[in-house]
């Protein structure tokens, strides 16, 4: 899984039927560290998390693991809103 | 998912059967501010997409879950037409 | 899919016994302009392409979504030889 | 897969329901010398391993093929604990 | 697949049963010119290499396709040994 802040929402009315109903999160990429590291992609959310949140991201078919996602053209999901992480005992992200 | 552009379109004549009548589009890749990245998929289109519209790409196994392309070797998907999207409260795109 | 140049072909006789009689080809990705991008992939040929050709490229689970790779050990496949590609109206390619 | 070194842990508690009892550790990739390459994934551990360990990371539907990630939302589990390895016969790791 | 030569060997006590008697490979990618581009990956041996062999590397779910890796957690497999290959009708590698 990769971590990622959730930054913004995707709005498509044209889709894949399927598609119906869930909602696409524009999620950037971030660091052990927490900083943004370039990279961004659109994830299907399936725990409920909003802007601003770290969550983290499973990709490929893994993606479709998910109550929400099974058997749909989605290769990239929020499975998880992360509470805090640590490196070497050290915490380096606690949500508020 | 990731942000896509159509710019064009591929003719392929000869090619693996199952993938008859399917419409091969050019993609190239953008960020969250809309620029383009330097990356470019071939995709098939599953929802009628045209030159210039932002879309959404879906890749990998996740690609083969529309209608258009069950069972077929495909790796990426046009699965959504992007309406808009927003980061942090501003619109970025928004579709004309 | 990606765009790639056929541009040799690779011999392997020791190899697990499904990939019997495949051909495998080198291949280097092109661009949307047709210059070559500096990657690579060894395919397997699904459509009879020779070198020199212009070729699509499925990579993954997809590569194995065809007559000659089914259940096979091959992650990439040349499922079309492109005939030609546009942008923008504009014929970037045609295969003499 | 790739060498990687735990470095820490993920603590998320609102996520789909079946990755209930796992355990996400940071890993970030090591080359063959041992060195840190710069990148990370969040894996599941299916082994029991612990902080400093090296280990090997499979990933995309691969990371699902153990007792503790079948069917569930994950794309990158840890699925061995690095003793050592060796490059043209001279040992490059050995855990203590 | 890719073109990699076989520089190593990975040995791990503790691991997803279902790898027992499994050979790990440390494998670096060479690019069609034969020399290594910096990238490497650890493999499952399907095909009896040996140190030094160049070799053809499936990854993902293709890596699974093998007798030696079925429903393995592997993302990587050597399932060929590369005897030979040419670009442009020169020959850039031919095993000793």
């Amino acid at each position: 899984m990769n971590l990622g802040k959730v930054v913004g929402t995707v709005v498509a009315t044209r889709k894949e039927s399927s598609l119906d109903g869930l909602k696409f999160m524009l999620v950037k990429h971030v660091d052990p560290e927490g900083k943004e590291t370039g990279g961004q992609v659109v994830a299907v959310d399936a725990v409920g998390a909003g802007p601003g949140e770290l969550v983290l991201i499973a990709t490929g078919s893994s993606a479709r693991q998910t109550l929400a996602t099974k058997d749909r053209p989605c290769d990239a999901v929020i499975m998880a809103i992360v509470d805090s992480w640590e490196i070497g005992g050290t915490e380096k992200y606690r949500k508020d």
